[in-house]
This record gives C-alpha cells, structure tokens and sequence, in this order.
C-alpha cells in the first residue's frame, strides 16, 4: 500500500498535475484556484470548472433523490463560478448511466438540474452520454464570465484582511448525518427539512460573489466545499499569509444549534469542518467593511458574518483572547477519508 | 426493462437533454455537434467539448497501457476541436482513482497526457480529483479557439458536395480486436504494432481541420469517432440529406488488408463501422476538391481521400453504379450493444 494513492492523498494528486500545467496564450490563471481564467470576449474574462460526482462516494442513489442530486450537481460548479465573482455562462454534462437505471430517475434527475439551470440562467450547452457498468457517473464542466480584471483570486488576501463568510455553515453537515444515519436526534419536522435541504439543495452564492466583484470588495475569496478551516487554508496558502478565526463569532443557525444539542455535539464542529456548505468565505481590507455589510443588506438583504482576520503566520488558528490552536479535525480528504 | 435506458439508446439520452438546451448570450451552438461554439476573445470564438471515459467499458486497466490512456483521452477530444477547425486552448481533467491504484500507474497516466498535451500544446489548466470504489473514472473537457466564422459545423453541406476522409479508417477497430481477443490472425509484428499504435495512440488530424477552416475549404466536417457510416449520418442529420458512399473507393490500408486477409473477413466491415479511428470527415463543393488536394499535400504532405457524396435524400448508401443499400450492421450505440 506504500505505493497507493492513499499515501499521496488528494491534494498530492493535485500536485502531480499541478508541476505538468504548462502556460499558454490568453491563460491567466491554470490549476490552483476555483476557476480556471481565460481571455474571454471582448472585455471580460472566461471562468471554467469542474467536478466529478460518483455514486457511492459523493450520493447513494437512494439516499439523494435524483431531482435533488441534479440540482446539487449543477449548483456545486455554480459555487466555483461565484467564488470568482463571475456571470454563468453555460454548463456541460457527462453522464455515465447503468443500462437498468429507471428511465424515471435519469427524468428526475433532467428536472432538478433544469431547475438550478434556470435559476441561475445557466443553460446545458453539451457533453456526453455512456454507459456505465458500475453506478451513475457524473462529470459537470460550467463556464462562467466575469469583467476584466474583476476576478477575484484566493491569492489576494493581505495581512490584517478580515475574513467573512456569506452565510452560516454547517447545516449541510448535519443534513448529512441525517441522511446517513436516520433517524439522528429527535429534532421538529421544520429543522429537519432545514437542515435535509441545505444538504441537498445548497443555494450557490451567485448574485454576492457578482456584487463583491463589481464593487471591488474582496481581495480574495473561496467557496466553503472542503469545510471552513480547511477553505481559508487554500485562501492562506495562495496569499502566503495566516488566519485566526474567532470562535465566538462563529455564526450558527438555530436548527443546527438544537441538532448540536440533540446529538450532544459542539456545534463548531460542522460548522468550521462541515463541507459542501457551497458559501462564500472571502477576506476584505478593514476599511471596507462597513460598505460591503450595507451594500449585502441593501442589494441582497442579507447579513455577511465576520469570522477572523489574516496574520502574517502560515497557520489556520482557532481560539480567542490569547488562546489559539490549531483545529485537531479538518475537513474531508479523498483518498485519506 | 421496458422502462430502462435500453430503450431509449444513447441518442435518446442526447435528445432528452437537448430538448432542455436554452439559448443565452454570446451562445452560437450549443449540443448538437462535435463542440459548443461561444463568442471567444476579440475576433474569435471558444470551442468547448467534453468526453467521459470508465474502466471496464472504455478500456480495461489491464488491456490498455496507462500511458496510452492518457494520450488516447486527450487525444480524442482534441479530434472533436480539429472537427470544427478549432485550435487547442486547454484541457480540464477530472478522475475518480480507486484508492489502491498503484501511484505507478497515475505517473505512467500523466506521462501519456503529457506527451499528447504537449504535442498539440494544449496546456492542463485545471480539473477535480476524487476517490472512487469502482475503477478509474475519467472525464476530460478541451477548449479551443477558431477565428470568428471560420468554425465549421455539421450543419454545412450540400446537395452535391463530395465527401473526404483525412486519413483511411478501420485500423482503430482491428487494432482492438487483437486487444481484446489475443493472438488474433496470423500477421507480422509490424503489421500488429501499427494496428495497435492507430487503437492506443490515435492522432487527432488538428493541422487538417486548420488548414480547411483557415482556407474555407470544408462545408461540414465530424471526426470519425462512431464509424464512418455513422458519423457521416450525423453530417447528413444535420445538414438534412442523404450520402452515397462508393465502397470501391474505401481506402484501406495494407495492414488492414492483411489483418482482414487473415481474419476471413472483409476489411470494409471495419473501414465503414468500426469506430475510435479519430481522423476527420468532411465535405467539399466539387470546385475545391483539387485546391483541397493540393494543399493537403503541399502543406501537409498527406493524401485526401474522396468516398462519396451527398443526395437529396435521408438515408446513408454504400454500393456502386446502380446498386446502392443501407449497410446493415451500422456503429456502436452505447445502451444498445
């Protein structure tokens, strides 16, 4: 096993392409950020990327109903598109489908992601269909556009920057312990829908990461998929910098309060290492956080939570006042689990 | 199973979304040809095309070499972006790698994808990575640029126009058949090594698709990806006609001849279904043909090979003189077999 994948772990799989990627005309920015960034049409810049949903590892086709998962595969790429401030432009869907999956689901499935593309004017421009033998197989490649140099990378993060998220996280953490362990705590019928839908239908911060973008408001920006501490990470990692996050600032939904309570657990927990919350965490100049609050209020109507700020260190801290640490558990790993 | 995706067919599954397929911006085609064609930087266009490819149906771990894998992925989308006349841009490669893979095997991967991205200088410039429990997924999206109006679409021929192969088919196809039934016919090693070499190591015909858009030669064009029969189908379907294709002048090539020789078979079977051969498709109005030639041979030194022509009506004919019949054993249709 000392030979296998679960040695290098992800982000070393990462790595190993990474050293491959070569520059090339009209390419800005290639592996290492949420979007590839590309010359786009006269004045504004291409957006691209992708991700791979497979059966048994990212959804149970019980578990997730097909019309969920066809919004959740879609909105999943939207999120990489809003995390760089861009427009989406079109989507592209590969489909590895099983030759006795009910025509029904794959009917389901249309309609979940048709919903999302509609949504968020996203239309399905092509892709490619087969057979699977061994699970549904998806493969979702978006494009997004954004005004020229109005992207915003997770490199641009200065010392002293404050962190902030776009919404609470870990509701769809918790949504999936439901799912993957029902009945779960005895919760009302109200928080369980809350917290079984920011699971499975996560609403991708488009229309903030446009905001921010045209009014030049955050220097750098990510969106929570991995978990929170892990994210800032990427942004701390690409900026060279530090993070502190404060823990009492930490903003946590009722419903997953009383979850928390139910199960006995520290809320903190999927809310700073819960992935696929599909929010956007971004850091902004100080001076600038009384604009971008009234503008979110203003335009949006919703509140941004600051969370922390940058440090000239390089590590991810939790804590307060003078106690800081590191966080023991981080987020999800493919191949280390 | 009456419910099932047997009896929708591949092309169904291609219909079902289609029909879900909505017009937006700077959106000049979306499904329906061998890329999505989009506004590009100033002066050209953004050609987009995505291709999934799962062990056990696609390749076998063990049958395909990693390092020819990763050419051939590559490879194969790069045939979708010469088939509209497009440049190389980039490529984005997603994979599901099962956690026992031996890190061997990924480095042999990366070498292949490496020597095909460097040969068309087509750069990696993003991608996802994930675990997987079933085998090797692979999902690779390749983005090119054509200048403005210069893209050239299935859509395009006319009654009349000839029809050109860029290099002879059939190889691909035989070359797999010694894969997947070993020894095979009696042949020489050299005969068996380019059978093979056109099966792991197809060359997409990129400087032939440049060459006819740059000089407004092509008035449609598909990279023979199905079968020749079948992908002319899709000209035909496109462009609302019929073909004829003169089976004596099926090029065919000496290996061929002699694996068809040694099998008892005839070599027109897989020159006219057999699939994977990634050379490219295309229509002429007769006035061009000799300028077509000529330049083909001038700046390319290879050889056009003219097979038949368009009708008015719908279906694609194989014969000669006044004999002329569908021919009944047509392409591989993924859910069908």
């Amino acid at each position: 096993m000392a030979d296998g994948l679960e040695e290098l772990g992800e982000f070393g799989v990462i790595r190993l392409f990474r050293e491959a990627a070569a520059p090339g005309e009209g390419i800005l920015k290639g592996i290492g950020d949420d979007c590839a960034v590309l010359e786009g049409p006269p004045g504004s810049r291409l957006l691209v990327t992708t991700d791979m949903l497979l059966e048994g590892v990212h959804f149970l086709r019980e578990g997730t109903g097909p019309r969920d998962l066809g919004w959740k595969a879609l909105a999943s790429n939207l999120s990489d598109i809003a995390a760089m401030g861009g427009l989406p432009w079109g989507a592209f869907l590969a489909v590895g489908l099983p030759g006795d999956l009910p025509l029904s689901w794959l009917e389901e499935f249309r309609e979940g992601l048709l919903e999302c593309s509609s949504r968020y004017e996203c239309p399905l421009l092509g892709g490619d269909t087969t057979s699977s033998e061994k699970g549904v197989v998806l493969c979702l490649t978006v494009l997004g556009r954004v005004p020229e140099g109005r992207e915003i990378y997770r490199s641009g993060a200065k010392e002293g920057d404050l962190v902030f998220l776009g919404r609470p996280t870990g509701e769809s953490a918790a949504g999936l312990t439901l799912l993957l362990h029902p009945p779960g705590p005895p919760l009302s019928r109200e928080d369980r829908q809350v917290l079984l839908a920011a699971h499975n239908r996560p609403e991708p911060q488009v229309e903030l990461g446009l905001l921010l973008s045209r009014e030049g408001l955050a220097t750098a920006m990510i969106d929570v998929s991995d978990g929170l501490l892990q994210d800032l990470g990427h942004i701390c990692e690409e900026s060279g910098l530090g993070a502190r996050v404060e823990a009492r600032k930490i903003p946590i939904t009722p419903s997953l309060l009383r979850f928390a309570a139910a199960s006995g657990k520290d809320p903190l927990e999927p809310a700073l290492t819960g992935g696929e919350d599909y929010c956007l965490l971004f850091t902004l100049d100080p001076k600038d956080q009384a604009r971008a609050r009234k503008a979110a209020r203003r335009e949006l109507g919703i509140e941004l939570h600051p969370v922390g700020y940058l440090t000239g260190g390089r590590k991810v801290l939790v804590g307060e006042g003078d106690r800081w640490e590191e966080w023991s558990r981080r987020g999800y790993d493919h191949f280390r689990d």
